[in-house]
């Protein structure tokens, strides 16, 4: 998409400015304005899933978040935000083969961090946070998409088509000119004139 | 370009917030980050165009601007930002011509403003201020290209080889693994060896 009208947005480990205020202000935050969309690489849903396996925060803090998420994503699309969410499967199989292709091509090698391994002993947890995030948290107005992404064409070809099919719904038009067009067709002949 | 490693800026007329600072405020703050490519739609010139040629500001203040924006973006390429100015020029015969497609082309009417024409009768005192802009601001570390923009394939064109080219002369190259990759394979090994 053309970088004029679309942002990506990756939400790192908070800093300490970020720490400092409720987990959904840094995505409020990096929202998009009117007329703009923004892609979220990783979101407020790490709030309820690596906070929740690795214990980052207390249950009675992660368990209320669920219905924050619901209330911020529903206030978000009142004011006529769309919302699409994807997750993308991938089994452990897979993943491992794209480790492996990590350490073996040059160009992928800075990508790789010890933390790979290491999450990966945490694999079930992930998905019983994941599997609570996503029955909870996908609405009418703000869905989970679940995309099996063990084959890149498959996981590209189905998110293209859910954007694609959600952007055409819109059925988009110009807006209409702000200014009286026959006014300006005097002032583009007084220019056409002037300019002989 | 990929929207994950580059942003379009665009500078319209300040707010009110922006006005209550220096004019290199915004500029600064929307300066890209290591490794982002940040595309200026205006810029800081405005302040020695516009500002200059409508007397938003009195001379005594514009004119030390020269200084102070070569002295900002000399420290901007000291901390290992490149700086690419581009002015695309196009004679008054074209703009007419382009004022004409969008009164003619319903899907470009929503760009017509009421200022088009009257910013025309000041043409002369904007090329004065641009040759000021452009011969006092055109340095070595940051210099201006003057592009021929009649004829938008060529426009495009020139832009991108000179794009390409000072891309190609930073000789990147991926950065080195962060981790130790010996350990990393052995890590790999007993995944794999536990996945079966």
């Amino acid at each position: 998409m053309n970088p004029q009208g679309c942002k990506v947005v990756g939400f790192k480990q908070p800093s300490a400015d970020e720490r400092a205020h409720d987990f959904l202000w840094r995505v409020h935050h990096a929202a998009p304005a009117r007329g703009v969309v923004t892609i979220f690489n990783r979101s407020h849903y790490e709030d309820v899933l690596i906070a929740r396996v690795h214990d980052l925060v207390p249950q009675e803090v992660w368990s209320c978040r669920y219905d924050r998420i619901n209330a911020f994503e529903s206030g978000l699309v009142q004011d006529e935000t769309h919302i699409l969410k994807f997750y993308l499967h991938i089994s452990p199989g897979e993943q491992l083969k794209r480790f492996k292709d990590r350490l073996d091509d040059p160009a992928k090698q800075w990508k790789i961090s010890e933390a790979d391994y290491k999450e990966r002993n945490y694999w079930d947890d992930y998905m019983a946070a994941y599997e609570e995030a996503l029955s909870r948290c996908s609405t009418e107005h703000a869905p989970w998409f679940i995309i099996p992404a063990d084959h890149k064409w498959f996981r590209n070809l189905a998110v293209a088509r859910i954007v694609v099919e959600h952007l055409e719904a819109l059925k988009m038009t110009f807006p209409p000119p702000s200014v009286d067009l026959e006014h300006i067709r005097q002032e583009y002949h007084a220019a056409k004139k002037h300019s002989h």
